[in-house]
């Protein structure tokens, strides 16, 4: 680790989606490598990046966007990754079997290997993002892995993930400097302006948490532009170790490029060495889905 | 619960404090007072009120000012709330036996029946803030005890276990409505104003995500004023479970009193049911203090 470079560029697509998938594909290379221009060495997309966020509605036709981890959208995307000498986060769905599908990322070093894959583990179902109907939720023995880049070690969660502190921490105990969120959240047509100012604070503010709780990069993607009737409000932000905001995309597509330190994970933990004083003995409890009164 | 008053008043005390035990727990007693009378039904005060913040220091003498559950500090507390109709929750320095001191709090409902006590369970050591010198972690059977008073079902936290998303987990998921925290937290002289925004800007941040993540409320008590190298911010404040501030203090001494709707936690907890979906099967690695390269 001591000799890895600690100043990173990381880069943020957000962009909207058609139908077409490979309109999105190519809309997205086009992103992509504007961000490598800006010198990006990670690259993290939106989730379902290849598609239209097609959980608003039942419909078993959609089953059509999933493609599988071994297949031709993975070869493009690594040859692009390894075109641009980026590492590259892409969320996608997955055919995992028939009958089995994901809400998926795949993470692609620079030299175009596959470093690995990440299968959402917390899936929503509520008015508007009906995921229970499309994606298994994931079983990998790893449940939240990390992986060692070219540009230090990080995790990639997914969306309804956000708002799980232990699914960061997860992460983090496992040594994870950056944590991304790939995601595609914003209000429903019918929801006011008021509700939308609330529910985006409580989002920036649980994401920017997990990077001040674990001393890491907090990196979040999300999708713009509006789809039947989800309104998606963009906003890709990163944060740093003390949850202070380095950069945040606006609602229009953008390809955000910020350079980070992560040499500011040792200041911060040394600052605030909250690892030093976690109990331990005293969290099982956590493992319960609730605490039922005796 | 159903007949349960659900619209609540919570008082919190910050203030700033000197030498004398007398002279603190006599400046309390006039502030919980006022803090009645503007309605409050729940008193939260600052962590160890009887006392200066004295764990800036390494000083033998300073275990003279810890006191036993049982005894005159907690009569005194058990007569003001039940002569006020509140419940109180108080925070000081216990003397559990010869040797064995806790950062505790006692919980007493309206009728002066002293319902609970946490001792604090994750215990800071920082330049500033020599806690581990004076306290024993927590090491009650409960661990983080909720209680079911008058005016809610409520646990009580103290200070740095705000940097913690697993006890206010614990907290929830046993079925807290409200989480407080008790804090002394500030900057030490020689820290820059700019430090001093990015570690209050964190502080908030962390305890909003809690209300967040647990759909419940957050209701902090800090400490205000200088003693020797500490300058203490207050900021007291409390948040709904979207995260939302509902109130939020200064930089001096003052009695906040604000109404809650507890019915609130049900609404956002429909809106966003995080519950649900807990992976409370792939979270054990929570329970290691670091998880280790193979």
């Amino acid at each position: 680790m001591e000799n890895q470079q600690r100043k990173v560029r990381l880069g943020l697509v957000q962009t909207s989606c058609v139908s077409s998938t490979s309109e999105n594909i190519q809309n997205h290379i086009r992103l992509i490598k504007q961000a490598a221009e800006d010198g990006a060495n990670i690259v993290c997309l939106q989730e379902l990046f290849t598609t239209v966020y097609f959980c608003n509605e039942h419909d078993e036709s959609n089953f059509d966007y999933a493609e599988p981890i071994e297949g031709k959208l993975v070869e493009t995307l690594k040859e692009l990754a390894k075109e641009l000498g980026i590492v590259l986060i892409a969320p996608f769905f997955e055919k995992r079997a028939r009958g089995i599908y994901h809400n998926s990322l795949v993470v692609i070093d620079v030299d175009g290997h596959l470093l690995g894959t990440y299968r959402k583990m917390h899936i929503p179902d509520d008015p508007g993002f009906h995921e229970k109907y499309y994606f298994s939720p994931g079983d990998m023995d790893t449940g939240f892995p990390v992986f060692e880049t070219e540009f230090g070690k990080m995790g990639a969660l997914i969306c309804w993930d956000q708002w799980y502190p232990e699914a960061a921490r997860m992460m983090a105990l496992q040594g994870a400097e950056i944590i991304f969120y790939p995601t595609a959240i914003g209000i429903l047509k019918k929801e006011s302006r008021k509700q939308k100012k609330k529910f985006k604070e409580a989002w920036i503010a649980i994401q920017r948490s997990h990077a001040i709780a674990n001393g890491c990069f907090v990196a979040v993607a999300n999708r713009v532009g509006k789809e039947g009737g989800n309104k998606f409000w963009g906003n890709s932000f990163v944060c740093g170790p003390f949850g202070e905001m380095i950069v945040q995309g606006g609602e229009k597509e953008e390809v955000i490029v910020t350079e980070i330190d992560l040499d500011d994970i040792e200041s911060q933990r040394r600052e605030w060495p909250f690892f030093r004083d976690r109990r331990i003995d005293a969290y099982q409890g956590i493992l319960n889905r609730y605490i039922d009164d005796n």
